[in-house]
C-alpha cells in the first residue's frame, strides 16, 4: 500500500498490525501472524504488532473469577486478565525469533500505556513508546499487549471489551505510524450484515462518524472507543482480514468528494422495549422514572410517550436487554410513587439504523425509509435521528427482511464486493417522485 | 499445632502455607484453599500462601511455546511462564475476599524474590519480604506466586520445576515464619512407596539428609532445591496433604534421639544401564569416555568396570533416560579412538535405595539388604553408597518384589500409619545372627 512496485526508494512506512482473539487462537494462527508481519518487514516497512489474547482466554479467565467470587475487586480482576495477552504476545514474539526475526514483547506497562484508574474499563490518558521505537530502530519487530495499561498508582488496568483496538490506535499515535491495520475475522465493514443480506457489499472507506455510528447501532467490526481516539487523533484504521490478503475498509476522515447518502445500514436485536401502563398524565411523573432509570445506571436508548386518554399514558423505552434488571428494580420502586397500572417487556424487539454522512443533506432519506417499511407491512414502534443516522425500532421477527428491503430500497445491493452503488441525494429525491 | 487448647494467651505462629498445582487445579479447589487458610488465621495464626499454577497449566503452555519456536529463547519462555502462577494467585485472593477476609496477590517481583540470571532453573539469590510483612501487618492474608523471581536485570525468571517449594521456603526464611507448610496431593513421607508395598507407613519426621538422600533416589515428594534451601536456612518443612487434615511429615534437623538405622526405601525406574563392550583396557580410556559423556551433560550415576579378560573390559554405567540421546552421540563420538566394540542400552533396571541417618554406625545395613535379595533371587547389577544410603541396581521387573521384601526385611512393615517399626542396629546384628 505505501510502495510503489519497481521503484527502489519507496518511502519507508510505519504500520502498526493489531491481530484479535480469533487470529491468535492457536499455535498455528500464531505463526501465521508471525508470517504476516514478517511480510510487511519484507516489503521494506517498519511494523510494530497489538496482539489480544488468544482465542476465548478473557471469557475463559472471567468465568475463573466469577467462580471463585460473585464480584471480584476490579484491581485483583485486572491483574488476572491481563496474564492473556502476556501469553499470546509472548508466543508471537517466540513465533518470530524461530523464523529469524528479532522480536521483543512488551506489556501495557512496558510498552507506556498509562490510563486512568478506573479498573476493567480504563481510558487511556498518556502513551510513553520511547522502548517501542528503540526496539525498532534496534530493528525488532516489538509485539504489544493489547487491552491493558498501567494506572499512576503502579497497578495493571485494562481497557474493557475489545481494547486491544484502542490500545492499537494509541500505540498507532504515539509512535506517528502511517496507519493502524486492525485484522480480524471480519474482511472489512459493509453496507450491511452478509449473512442477512447477501448483496450487501465491502466500502473501500467509511468516515469516522459514519463508523461510530454504525458501531453504536450495533454492527461490531471495530471497538467504538478504538474509532473515537482514532477520529481525535487523525489515526487512519485499515479493518481488514487475518485469514486473507484482500484490501478491508479504510476508516479515515471524509472527504467532501465521497459523501454517500447512506453508507450503510446496522442492525441490533439486543434492545428491548418496557412500557409503563396507564402513567397519570401530570406534571413531572415522566421525569421520575426516567431520572429513577438514570440513577439506577439504565442505558435508555429511545422514548415513547403515547398520546393521552382519560389523563393516563403508556411511557415506553428502549434500553439493553443486559440493564434488564436494573431497569425493573429502578421502575418497582418508583411505580407506587406515581401511581401507575403496570409494567411490561418486549425483548422481541430489533433496532434497524440507516448511517451516511449525506444524509444531513437530503431530507428524502426517512420518507423513502418509512414509505418502504410500509409497503412491506413493517410496523414501526419508535423512530428516532442522529445528524447522519436514522433508527427505527420494530418486531424481531421482521428484522432480517426490514434490512433487505431497505438495502434494496436505498441501491445498496450489488453483486461485486467494491461496486460503489450507493445513491446520491438527487437520485433518492427522483426515486420519490417515481414512487408517488 | 501452635496453640495450646483452652489457653487464651496462645502465641500466635507465622506460617508459609504452599499448595501445588493439584490443590488450585479448580475454583472449587481453590475454594478449598482459601478455606484452609481462614481456618489457620481463625486458629489466631497468621499466614502467607504461595501458588504454583493451576493444574497442569505450565505443561500446557511449555506446548504452546514448543508449538510456535522449538527451541524458545529462555528469557521469553520465562515470562510466558510466569503467567501461570499470576492467574492462581488472583483467584487465590479473590476467593479470601469473597469469604470476607481481606488479601493481595504478588508476582515474584512484588515479593522481593531475586534470583540469579539463569532463566528458567534460576537460583534464589535474595528475598526482600517487606511487602509481604507489611501486607501482615495491616490484617491481609498476602498470595505469592511460587516459580518465579526477577534477576538483576528487573527479568523475570522461573526456579525449575518444582520451583514452587522452593519459593514457599524462601518466603518463610524471609519473614522468619514458625513453619513452612507443603501441602499436595501427597500425605507425608512414607517409609516407601504405598502403591508398591501396602504396608508402609507415613513417617512423623524425617531429617533434611534424609529426605534429600530419598529425593535424589527418586521419592517426590518434595524438590531437592528446596530441602537443600531448608536446610541451609533451617527451615522446619511439613509435608502434608491439601485434602485432609492429618499430620503429615516434618522435616527438619535430626534429633540424636530419633535416628532409624534406615527410614525409607526408595525406587526409581527412570533410570537405564549402558554397557560398552570390549573396551581395551589401557590407562586412560575409561577416563576418555566418561570425559566424553561429562561433556555431553550425561549425569552419570554409577559406574560398573567388569574384570578385564583378554586385554578387554565391559564398562557400564547408569545414568537417567532423558539423558539417552546425549549419551549416545558422546558415545559414538569416542568409539572409534578407544577401539570398542560397541554398545547397548538397558532400559529395564531400577534402582532401589535405602536411607536412614543411623546407617552411618550401622554396618549390618548392607549384609542385610544383599542377604534379603540374595534369598529372594533377585540379581544385584550395581551398587552403590553414600553415608546414609545403599542404591541397587537391578531389573526392572523385580523392582515391586524387592521393596517389599527389604521393606518387610527391615521390618518397615506396619499396620498403622504412624507406628515407628524401625529396626534399631542392635535389632538388625540380632536379626543377622539368627539368620546365620
Amino acid at each position: 500500500m505505501f510502495q510503489i512496485k519497481g521503484c527502489v526508494s519507496s518511502k519507508m512506512a510505519l504500520i502498526v498490525a493489531k491481530f484479535g482473539g480469533t487470529s491468535v487462537a492457536s499455535p498455528e494462527r500464531i505463526k501465521g501472524v508471525a508470517d504476516r508481519l514478517i511480510k510487511i518487514r519484507e516489503q521494506g516497512d517498519q511494523v510494530v504488532a497489538v496482539v489480544s489474547a488468544m482465542g476465548k482466554t478473557t471469557d475463559e479467565l472471567m468465568g475463573l473469577a466469577a467462580a471463585v467470587n460473585d464480584d471480584p475487586p476490579a484491581r485483583e480482576l485486572d491483574r488476572l486478565l491481563s496474564t492473556g495477552e502476556q501469553v499470546s504476545m509472548t508466543l508471537l514474539a517466540l513465533a518470530l525469533e524461530a523464523k529469524g526475526y528479532q522480536s521483543i514483547s512488551y506489556t501495557g506497562r512496558q510498552a507506556g500505556i498509562e490510563t486512568n484508574g478506573t479498573h476493567n474499563k480504563a481510558k487511556i490518558v498518556k502513551v510513553h513508546n520511547e522502548r517501542i521505537e528503540r526496539a525498532l530502530d534496534a530493528g525488532y519487530i516489538p509485539v504489544v499487549a493489547g487491552f491493558q495499561g498501567i494506572d499512576a498508582n503502579g497497578d495493571m488496568t485494562t481497557l474493557g471489551r475489545g481494547g486491544s483496538d484502542t490500545t492499537a490506535v494509541a500505540v498507532a499515535w504515539g509512535i506517528g505510524a502511517d496507519i493502524c491495520e486492525i485484522y480480524s475475522d471480519v474482511d472489512g465493514v459493509y453496507t450491511t450484515d452478509p449473512r442477512i443480506a447477501p448483496r450487501a457489499h465491502k466500502l473501500a472507506s467509511i468516515s469516522y462518524d459514519e463508523m461510530l455510528e454504525l458501531s453504536s447501532a450495533g454492527s461490531g467490526v471495530l471497538q467504538m472507543r478504538a474509532v473515537e481516539f482514532a477520529k481525535k487523533w487523525g489515526v487512519i484504521i485499515h479493518a481488514r482480514s487475518a485469514f486473507s490478503d484482500a484490501p478491508g475498509t479504510l476508516v479515515k476522515e471524509e472527504s467532501p468528494m465521497e459523501q454517500a447518502v447512506i453508507t450503510g445500514i446496522a442492525h441490533d436485536t439486543s434492545e428491548m422495549k418496557v412500557t409503563i401502563r396507564n402513567v397519570p398524565d401530570t406534571t413531572g411523573v415522566a421525569a421520575r422514572v426516567f431520572t429513577a432509570l438514570a440513577d439506577n445506571m439504565v442505558n435508555m436508548d429511545m422514548i415513547i410517550q403515547n398520546t393521552s386518554r382519560d389523563g393516563a399514558t403508556d411511557i415506553s423505552f428502549t434500553c439493553p436487554e443486559a440493564d434488564l434488571s436494573r431497569a425493573v428494580e429502578a421502575i418497582e420502586r418508583v411505580l407506587p410513587e406515581i401511581g401507575a397500572e403496570g409494567w411490561d417487556v418486549d425483548e422481541d424487539v430489533a433496532k434497524i439504523s440507516l448511517v451516511g454522512t449525506g444524509m444531513k443533506s437530503s431530507p428524502g432519506v426517512s420518507a423513502l425509509a418509512f414509505r418502504t417499511m410500509s409497503e412491506n407491512d413493517i410496523n414501526i414502534l419508535a423512530i428516532s435521528t442522529s445528524p447522519i443516522r436514522l433508527s427505527m425500532v420494530i418486531e424481531a421477527a421482521e428484522a432480517q427482511r426490514a434490512v433487505q428491503v431497505l438495502h434494496t430500497a436505498f441501491d445498496l445491493d450489488s453483486d461485486s464486493v467494491f461496486e460503489e452503488t450507493q445513491l446520491s441525494a438527487e437520485e433518492i429525491a427522483d426515486k420519490m417522485k417515481k414512487g408517488r
